[in-house]
C-alpha cells in the first residue's frame, strides 16, 4: 500500500483544509466507499519555528525541524511528499535532497494553473515568503510580471494570515479583500493565494475583485492526480 | 515531543472533522500561533476492511488491518492513540493489548457526555455496531436505556452514512432528520449520534427535534483535555 506522506501543521487549519481538497477531489473522480479514497500519512507538526520570521532574519530556522519531519515520512516509506505550507518551500532544495521520495513544489503547481492569457500576477504570501523572492524567480521564469503588495497592503495580508491562524476567519476576510483591491488597482489580472491559510479567508469572503489561484488545492490537484495515475486508490 | 496517534480513515471526511475539531478546540484553550497547537500522526488508512459489514458477518476482518495501523504508531512512538470511527472500536480490546499508547474509547467519551438527567437514549449508529450492542452495554451499565431503530429507520440511518462517505452530505441530513424524528417519538430524551459520519449530517441539518451527543466532537474534547494536562501544545 503505497502511502501519501503530508508534511504539516503549517498551520494546522490548513493542513486539514488540504486534506479536506483531497478527499474532495477523490470523490469527484469517483469514489463513493472509504476504501475508494487515498491512504495519507499525516506528519502534523504545528511546533516547527516560523517560516516567515525565519526568512526574515527574525527567528530561528525552522530547518532542522522541517528536515526530522522529511525524517519521519522517510521512515514510514512514503512514496510522495507534500507540504501545504508556501513558505516551508523557501527550503525546498534541502528538503527534496532529504527526501527518499518525490516532493511536489507547491509554488510550480500554482503558477501551472495560472490562465495563459495573464501578464500581470499578485502574489500573496508572508512576508518571509515575499521577501525570499520564491514567487517572483518561478513567474518571471515562465514570463509574468509579478504585482508585489506594498507595506501597507502586506500588512493586510500577514494581518490575513495571523487571524486565520488565530482561528478568527470571519475577521481574515476584510484584510484579504482589501489587499485584493489594492493589487487590482495595480493592473494585477490575477492574483496567487501563496500562503494556505488565505484560501481559508477566501472561502468566506465575496466575490473577488480579479480570479485568485489556491495553492492548497492546487497542490491537492497535482496530489491527486500524481496519486491516482499510480492506482493509490485501489487496495492491493 | 510528544505526537497524538491518530487511526484514522475511517471514513475520510470524519477524520478531517476530528482534527478540525481538536485545533479548534486547542484555538479555544488560547492557542493563537501555530506553535500552540498539538503535534499529531495522522495515519489515514482508508482501506480498511468496512467494518460495519464484518460485524454483520458480511466482510472479512477489518482487525489485521487495524493492528498494521497500530503497528505505525507504535513504531513512531506516538503517546495517545485515538480511533475516530465508531465501529472500530468493536475491536477496541484487540488493539488496545497491541498498542504502547493508551487508547481513549470514543463510546466511553460519547456516554461520559450525556446529561444527568436523561434516562431514555437513542442510539444511532451503523448497523454493525448497533448488532455488536457496544454502546447498548456501556449505556446499560451507567443505568441508561437504549433505544434502538427499527428496521426501517436504521435504513435511513445507514442511508445518512454512507451519503456523507460518498460526499453527499446535502442529501444526508434529510434521513439523519427522519431518523432522529422516529427516535424522538419512541420516548428517547437525547440521541448519540454513535458513527463519526452522522455529525457531518447533524452540522448541515436543522434544530433536531432532540439534543444530540457528538461522538466525534466527545472524542476531541477527552484528546484535547489529556494533551493539554500533559503540556503537549508546548514544544520541549
Amino acid at each position: 500500500m503505497a502511502l501519501i506522506g503530508i508534511l504539516g501543521g503549517m498551520g494546522p487549519l490548513a493542513t486539514v483544509d488540504f486534506m479536506e481538497r483531497v478527499i474532495e477531489l477523490t470523490s469527484s473522480a469517483g469514489a463513493v466507499r472509504d476504501q475508494q479514497h487515498l491512504p495519507l500519512l499525516v506528519v502534523h507538526l504545528p511546533h516547527i519555528p516560523d517560516r516567515s520570521a525565519a526568512m526574515l532574519g527574525d527567528g530561528e530556522s525552522p530547518l532542522p525541524a522541517l528536515l526530522h519531519g522529511i525524517d519521519i515520512l522517510n521512515r514510514n516509506e512514503v512514496e510522495l511528499v507534500v507540504i501545504p505550507c508556501n513558505s516551508a518551500h523557501h527550503w525546498y532544495d534541502e528538503l527534496h535532497a532529504k527526501s527518499r521520495a518525490p516532493i511536489i513544489h507547491i509554488a510550480e503547481a500554482s503558477v501551472e494553473a495560472l490562465p495563459p492569457g495573464a501578464r500581470r500576477v499578485a502574489v500573496l504570501a508572508t512576508g518571509g515568503t515575499l521577501h525570499s523572492g520564491l514567487y517572483q524567480r518561478i513567474l518571471a521564469a515562465r514570463g509574468f510580471e509579478p504585482v508585489e503588495p506594498d507595506a501597507a497592503t502586506q500588512r493586510h495580508v500577514d494581518a490575513c494570515i495571523n487571524d486565520v491562524k488565530a482561528g478568527k476567519i470571519g475577521a481574515s476576510t476584510e484584510h484579504l479583500a482589501r489587499a485584493l483591491d489594492w493589487l487590482a488597482r495595480q493592473g494585477a489580472q490575477v492574483a496567487v493565494l501563496g500562503c494556505t491559510e488565505l484560501p481559508l479567508a477566501a472561502q468566506q469572503m465575496g466575490a473577488p475583485p480579479i480570479p485568485t489561484i489556491d495553492s492548497t488545492l492546487e497542490l491537492a490537484r497535482a496530489t491527486v492526480s500524481y496519486a491516482l495515475s499510480h492506482g493509490w486508490n485501489r487496495p492491493v
